[in-house]
């Protein structure tokens, strides 16, 4: 079984820095921080993992490297390959969009458009990679990728000195571990204390998981014992909709004590519309999520307790906030 | 005259602090910086200035607060004074579109609608400030108002260690003056050293003022060797959109050596989309304009050169960033 520690995400920092953006902090109200990374490359914080999954593996193959998603995790995948001058397969789903198609395409990317969903492109790109030799990134679980994603939790402790809480979006997993890793107190191993993640544990901030009702992919695996299938659906979806949550995120979180806050879709909406109405913040609604339990009040902020919320992805049609008004 | 001097734009940041947000920094590539005061509450940097005019008046007239303008001036001054709790009313022109004056009324606002274009509202406005004692808030042309908006500068310099050159949009010139002022390492008096706006000057970093070619008003206020009356058009008039320079400004900016830097439309079109399309950062044309002189090669920035952006406003409607493809 793989351990991650804090000490995995601190040298991932160093392996990937200067090829990401350090994305800044804006601080809403006092006490209250919004982690700006959807401005990364990419769009999400999707290339903090890529990266550090290229950037560990030595000399990459000839064949380069291969990934399946059409959506942020493909892009991010492409442009780390571009920027390291390696080739990127990305095998994408017969009903992906045209413009996804086509922003892969414009990153430099080859792309193979097969199977009716995604995990039959995912598998076609397994085969292929075997009989390629092309590196696999996988888009959560993968110790590198989520190593790479609590790059951000370390930013976010330097950048606000330190918050009570952290609020972060859930599909497979990959960034709230790596977060939870990231931001943990103990610089050993964070897995050592029992809800380490909580405020009366060993100094770190609490790390709480938000996700859309209709993907309930950590909230069902804490309730099971183990990572479970969960229907996917909903307006983030297309970000959030693993169909269950990664083996390395798991047990990452459920050692940390990581609670899951669930929202409505109607939240996710409303969310992604305050931040663009209050703070001139474009994000996708997976990137809006975390802010939707605070705004709905399934999350509620304690007088004085600090507070941050990762906004994490910003791959959406700015045309659809006003659409929805 | 009015002598203004950093110490002014010091106090400004004093009395401000709490009211305004720190807006953060983006380091977009080695040397490169977007300071996003596009996320500033208000959705641009005018409340800096709407604020420190208020908190300098001492006690605010029962009349309230009195400001001329349809666009981010007339939103900042209405922020404000809701902030204070005191009463505002916005006088804006008869053309004014309907979501403006609803956006400014939703902030509390008493508004009037009159007169046919912009210098007719601000009549009507300076007539019934005289009438009701209420204080007038000018959109660039007071001491309070520029050195408030000079703690963008300020802020800049702490947050990127320091720069050579800040690029700055430019209307009534408030904005770029303070800045002018902010940045000058000259703790005392900025005025006293000619030139002290360029990297052989007094030690703070060179200004650059961007203008489209369609409202030249410091370009021709610096060819007049005064402030003239120029017409205005194009894709940015609603904000910056004055018909001649301030005064105060081109005292500040012609005595620090600050330049001109023209762009036409279609740069600050293709500017703007692409802060969205590589930044994920929405602004509005104004805020783009500056970001506009870099992309376009107006203004070219030398090897190892650290420049600053200044990215100034985001009243805008998203939907219009797919329009424009
Ligand atoms: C914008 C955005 N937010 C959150 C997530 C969830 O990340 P993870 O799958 O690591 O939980 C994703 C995954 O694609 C994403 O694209
Ligand atoms: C977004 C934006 N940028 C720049 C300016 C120009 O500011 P100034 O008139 O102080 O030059 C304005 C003025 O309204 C503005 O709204």
């Amino acid at each position: 079984m793989v351990v991650l520690t804090r000490q995995d995400v601190s040298d991932a920092a160093g392996r990937i820095a200067g090829r990401v953006l350090r994305t800044p902090v804006l601080e809403v109200a006092p006490g209250l921080f919004l982690k700006l990374e959807q401005l990364q490359h990419s769009g999400s914080f999707k290339v903090r993992g890529a990266f550090n999954r290229l950037l560990s593996a030595g000399d990459l193959p000839a064949s380069g490297v291969i990934a399946a998603s059409g959506g942020n995790h493909g892009l991010a995948v492409a442009h780390a390959a571009r920027a390291l001058g390696v080739r990127a397969e990305i095998f994408v789903p017969e009903v992906t969009s045209p413009v996804k198609v086509a922003g892969l395409r414009a990153l430099g990317a080859h792309i193979t458009q097969t199977g009716a969903i995604y995990s039959e492109a995912a598998e076609a790109a397994a085969k292929r990679a075997a009989e390629t030799g092309a590196l696999e990134v996988h888009a959560y679980d993968q110790p590198e990728v989520v190593a790479g994603q609590g790059t951000v939790g370390l930013e976010l402790m330097e950048q606000t000195g330190g918050v009570d809480t952290v609020l972060v979006a859930v599909g497979g997993g990959g960034l709230v571990a790596g977060i939870t890793l990231g931001v943990s107190g103990d610089a050993g191993d964070a897995h050592g204390a029992q809800g380490s993640g909580g405020l009366g544990g060993s100094g770190g901030p609490r790390v709480v998981a938000v996700e859309p009702e209709l993907i309930p992919t950590l909230h069902d695996a804490l309730a099971a014992g183990e990572p479970v299938r969960v229907p996917v659906s909903g307006v983030a979806a297309d970000a959030l909709g693993a169909t269950r949550l990664g083996t390395i995120a798991y047990g990452v979180v459920s050692r940390a004590g990581v609670r899951s806050v669930l929202v409505p879709d109607d939240a996710i909406v409303a969310a992604r519309r305050a931040l663009w109405e209050r703070h001139r913040v474009v994000a996708e609604h997976a990137g809006a999520t975390a802010y939707a339990a605070l705004l709905s009040g399934a999350y509620v902020r304690e007088p004085g307790e600090r507070v941050a919320v990762v906004v994490c992805g910003a791959n959406t049609d700015p045309a659809t906030l006003a659409a929805e008004a």
